[in-house]
């Protein structure tokens, strides 16, 4: 370890992204009473880092934590979100969990399935860092726009 | 009352359907121990009728039961198989269900949303007649291989 990575914030230095502001949004949304206002978006969104070393020992046996499963759908809401910021199309979420910590998202906008994602280990749900966080994000936003480009008539079916 | 009425087994006639003869198998697939192998059709089928007045009487309030939870999961599968005997695509099954019984299931072939049904009241899931019941799931296929049609691309996506 060197003084460089003791120096270094839980999950390296915030970066800026329309993402990750949008994602703020959508947690600060359920906080009907203020009380993280106080608080800033690393804050809120701390949970979403999960560093090589905690995810080791994030045991996947039994089911997932609620907690986990309204983390996932808060990020797949913000992704939602900024897909129809960018394109125009409301795009809605879906799930399909097992048990087990397998399972499946889709965001559907009209009759197009614009993000579909096979998740396994749920229990670990996470990023390693900020910018992980913001380019897992950036990256199921444009490939969500690429598709409704690609199918524009069932996008808006 | 007619003598008429009197004499029509719940459900009325048995119909020639495809879709009821998948939904059959479906529900077979299920009986590992060939339990219903002396069993009709109608007789493992039964509870898919709900005729009038059996449906005055199912209370709507509380979780639905989880029995009326998996008719709706065989009805969509049974829809789902149907769908990639006629078309070819094979279509896969999601639902998103609250606590009140409402919901929504969608089939999804590759990019494309096939089915997309809003369901209320599922506690009361079913049909009054063997007829409706057929009619009802013909419908939803047709219905699948047009939008098929419509968006080949989206659908092989």
């Amino acid at each position: 370890m060197t003084p460089d990575t003791l120096n270094t914030p839980r999950g390296g230095e915030m970066v800026e992204s329309d993402f990750l502001k949008q994602l703020a949004a959508v947690i600060r949304a359920e906080d009907s009473y203020g009380q993280w206002d106080g608080k800033t978006d690393a804050d809120i969104m701390a949970e979403f880092i999960v560093t090589k070393e905690e995810r080791r020992e994030i045991p996947i046996i039994g089911d997932p934590d609620p907690d986990v499963m309204w983390r996932v759908s808060k990020f797949y809401d913000a992704i939602g979100l900024m897909i129809e910021k960018r394109t125009g199309c409301m795009a809605s979420q879906m799930q399909k969990m097992s048990h087990e910590g397998f399972g499946r998202v889709v965001l559907i906008a009209g009759k197009l399935v614009v993000v579909s994602k096979h998740l396994r280990d749920i229990h670990r749900f996470g990023f390693e860092s900020w910018e992980k966080l913001a380019e897992g994000g950036e990256k199921l936003i444009a490939s969500a726009a690429e598709t409704i480009d690609a199918h524009p008539a069932a996008a808006r079916g």
